[in-house]
């Protein structure tokens, strides 16, 4: 055991340099010509994805308990601020490059950092008097509601307003070093992926199956692991987001294991197939009709096309093949620091793509009491895209 | 590998019995008599351990994504009811014994369930006039804020208010199937954590410790590992919260890791400390401070005391000898769902311990420019609680 783990720990190649002092600088100016746009007198964050987007700030504390929140705040004019539990401050100073921050002793559950956040906001130079809390679609405030009530109150007759939208599209186009972190978690999921074959046998349980996978990604060198969703079943499976089960798995199952794994911040988000023995002839045609649907959304994924462009192109090889499409509601989304981010490849997202959007091209198909999901991840270029994943191979891969 | 994998898996020994129909029987019961008591006509549940709490519905996909809402709701007279994605379908029939459910396409930004939820909530007979949301201390709500904000209008004039405090104390006293769930995540991270100087060497990196040490914990039977912080230094470390990072340890360092690691829904919550090579004096006398004040800690920790007396017990033996305490804010929280629930071992916290309340014991002291830490996990009983993690050594252990 000990010998296993000094052996595989990184695998994958040295660590990725981190983020520049200019980086976040670039971020947090480009923040601020979307403020203007969007007539936000300034952002406050509250969301793991957010904070380290803008502020730099790592930790895995902040966003494993609901005890304390975390605020950092960006004027459109005037410094960034981060208003933070007394216990962060050595967290905050070793990861973010923002100096201005005031702490109060937490948990303080009479006053968890309204009496520091409120006074910082009202001093905020007021042009649009409006203010961006992350309430929009598709988000989640990182405090509590009823805190964010009071904080509202206290700002009238300042409007709040969402920022979410504007801090989706300020993420969607990466920058190099962006790229790089996922590129080499997509790197370390394929190495797994690729020895699913050597550690994985018939009578293991899902839940066995999950672990065994995630721990093989955490010894190559991925910093956390936290969606591994695995289906299996005899012919195939009925759904692509279960958690593990006790269910042992036996010869003539069909496996597809999707994976969420972290490094440096970045996700990746792909699945893969397999077949205990030899497949059904149903299973192999779904299968290749499905490599032929990812072939097509990432032909199709080209700056000046749409996300509901690449939508199109997958579905219009299932609906040549006779296959009705899954109930996953989209054929794919943004990827990045959040698992599934801006935009969706779905009728009617009409966001079109631009160099440097990372997307999963991702189709489903049903077929009996089944579905099959294939995925990859993809970088938006000004020619073709890049792969960030190692392609599925176009038939299932046999396990025994 | 493929041996190491196949070896390792589930040392812990079976898989403990899951939660059976009778005990979410149960559950609800109380739920709807704390609603009675709160004057709340129904629960609306948005997050991760309410709904799992009460609904049994098991995923990881709802919680890795912010991008589609699930509800739950329990009125205090009549049935219960989801209202989930469509996606989402297969996973809540597996695993939830819920079979009043309503499902939207999702994502459909336009509507993301609000047009079932709010009929749904309109219905439900009014005593109180008052439907409790997840927004008081302590809380994270898993909608979109502007989304509650929609449904909160089209509910008045129903008052809205808090049901964070409700759902913390209908979890904080653990059924015999809850803490035997807690006892074996934590066996399962004592396991880890004596094994870590077999893995653990000079020259690795925390990322790489920490890549070992959730890799180990998942091969033993963990089902996730959120939590895995780390401190290392030279003669100390100056954080207990920080995400790992790039620097190497070396002969001389101390080292702390914290791990909140999950299985079937619960969390364990404890750190141990190493010493690479001979500890100094100080290192010394810090530790086996602690560790008495835990000893005091766990003493104080019976029913009638307060979670304020829990942490006073442990105050008193950090002053005795002359050591200030941390920052931490308290010493010791509640744990289950959550890494960290109520109550909190601080000053001022009031709650009177019960028998199958579950503590964690957590003293933390300040010294030169370090800080140091231990923890431990016990269940409160009528009599001496009991210890749920392998009690740390009383003189810190050596690597090297």
């Amino acid at each position: 055991m000990t010998n296993t783990h000094t052996k595989l720990t990184n695998l994958a190649g040295p660590e990725v340099p981190s983020f520049t002092q200019q980086e976040f600088e670039r971020r947090v100016e480009r923040a601020r010509e979307l403020m203007t746009l969007h007539r936000l007198d300034g952002l406050v964050l509250t969301s793991e994805a957010n904070i380290e987007y803008l502020a730099g700030f790592v930790t895995q504390f902040a966003w494993t308990t609901p005890s304390r929140p975390w605020y950092f705040v960006v004027p459109r004019i005037g410094d960034a601020a981060a208003v933070i539990p007394e216990i962060g401050i050595t967290n905050w100073l070793e990861t973010s490059w923002c100096r201005n921050i005031q702490t109060w002793p937490s948990p303080r559950p009479d006053d968890e950092g309204l009496t520091l956040l409120t006074p910082l906001l009202l001093g905020i130079p007021g042009q649009f008097g409006r203010i961006g809390f992350e309430i929009g679609p598709e988000s989640r405030m990182g405090m509590p509601v009823r805190d964010f009530l009071t904080v509202r109150d206290a700002l009238s007759p300042r409007q709040i307003d969402d920022c979410t939208l504007l801090m989706a599209e300020l993420r969607a186009v990466k920058s190099t070093a962006g790229t790089d972190h996922i590129r080499h978690i997509c790197r370390i999921a394929g190495e797994t992926f690729a020895h699913v074959p050597d550690f994985v046998k018939v009578g293991d349980s899902e839940r066995d199956i999950c672990r065994k996978f995630a721990a093989d990604l955490l010894l190559r060198g991925a910093d956390k692991v936290p969606y591994t969703s695995i289906g299996t079943g005899q012919g195939g499976y009925s759904s692509i987001i279960m958690g593990p089960t006790d269910r042992g798995v036996a010869a003539g199952d069909v496996l597809i294991i999707d994976t969420g794994a972290k490094y440096g911040g970045y996700f990746c988000d792909f699945d893969r197939n397999f077949s205990f023995g030899t497949p059904s002839d149903e299973v192999v045609r779904i299968h290749d009709v499905l490599w032929l649907a990812t072939e097509a959304g990432i032909a199709a994924a080209r700056p000046g096309n749409t996300a509901a462009d690449v939508f199109l192109a997958q579905a219009r090889v299932l609906e040549e093949a006779g296959i009705p499409v899954g109930n996953v509601g989209r054929f794919g989304h943004g990827l990045g620091k959040l698992i599934t981010e801006y935009p969706s490849n779905a009728p009617g997202d009409t966001t079109v793509l631009k160099p440097g959007m990372v997307l999963t091209i991702e189709p489903s198909a049903m077929y009996g009491d089944y579905i099959m999901a294939h995925e990859e991840d993809i970088l938006i270029t000004e020619g073709d895209p890049e792969l960030l994943t190692p392609r599925a191979s176009r038939e299932i891969t046999r396990i025994g």
